[in-house]
């Protein structure tokens, strides 16, 4: 027995009734379904966000430090510190992707790519995925490609700096955070 | 100077023009913002997403072991394995819902508690924050007391099993990931 799945009677998915989608809201599509629970056999409506995947970038340049992002964003109305990260386009291959964001955002190419894994943004009410991704020997070759609506700082800095920054809250975006995880040691008060 | 303010020209936070507030979506209330890009004075539109705090909890057994709940997650449409979790009340202090909500998702009260920080789920389009709690000596004590519309199953497990389960992506919840991260080393390939 799948050790993850202990008990036989534990959740068990809930049996979807009705499905009906809300006006788009750009950066995702609102939809109401409908679903049973399976044990009160009680109908309950829940709400979830259709949204295309994400992915981010953990890019380390050829001297070792980490490339890094600043920007203002309009959610947190804060200019937060990030790696680079994108929207997975209709169609393209978030390994594309991860590498197109990195080339945009930051002007980096990088000779070595390897898949991290995804994270699940938020399962609550995302149905989307975050791939995550560590691109090695990173070297500055472009200027920055950035939309009319973007504006966006660039800077490395040593893997331990990044993680002091992690520790004293300066750097908080939870996907970032997710990211990062995989490649430094991020537990407090440890070396 | 801040070294993660490096350069002066670096982003600025946007100028607000405009709010507009779109129908309730439950968990979120969302909010168009209308903002001049400050360099190119130009305005865009944004949708950010208002929504109450979240908080979750690293919760350790007397025995020395993770307590983990197990529920099928509407967004994902999966049943994920997860630590406990919800929504700070209007008017509650958010080491109030920490408690709270391990009790009722799962039965534990806990002698020693320290906050581990926030993590911000996504500054891009939400404006709230995940509020981490440790919760050490925890004992059952109580009976869940779910919602009609939740269906939890509570499990321990061994701090090096949920580090295994992250490493082969079994709990992959961003946020659940982040509040681990300050208490586990999940770094690829290490022990």
């Amino acid at each position: 027995m799948d050790s993850a799945h202990p008990s036989p009677d534990g959740p068990q998915p809930w049996t979807t009734l009705d499905r009906r989608h809300g006006d788009s809201l750009v950066l995702f599509r609102p939809r109401w379904d409908t679903l049973v629970h399976p044990r009160s056999h009680e109908p309950f409506e829940r709400l979830v966000l259709e949204a295309p995947d994400w992915v981010n970038v953990v890019a380390v340049t050829s001297g070792g430090e980490l490339v890094l992002v600043r920007q203002y964003r309009f959610g947190s109305a804060t200019v937060t510190t990030e790696i680079p990260s994108g929207v997975v386009d209709p169609g393209e291959d978030h390994a594309d992707t991860a590498r197109r964001e990195l080339r945009e955002e930051t002007g980096y190419t990088a000779r070595r790519w390897t898949y991290l894994g995804h994270v699940d943004p938020n399962p609550a009410f995302l149905d989307n995925l975050c791939h995550q991704w560590l691109a090695e020997d990173a070297v500055l070759t472009d200027g920055q490609d950035l939309d009319p609506g973007e504006d966006i700082e660039v800077l490395t800095r040593s893997p331990e700096e990044v993680r002091d920054w992690v520790r004293d809250g300066r750097i908080d975006n939870a996907l970032v955070l997710t990211a990062l995880a995989r490649v430094l040691d991020l537990r407090r008060g440890t070396s």
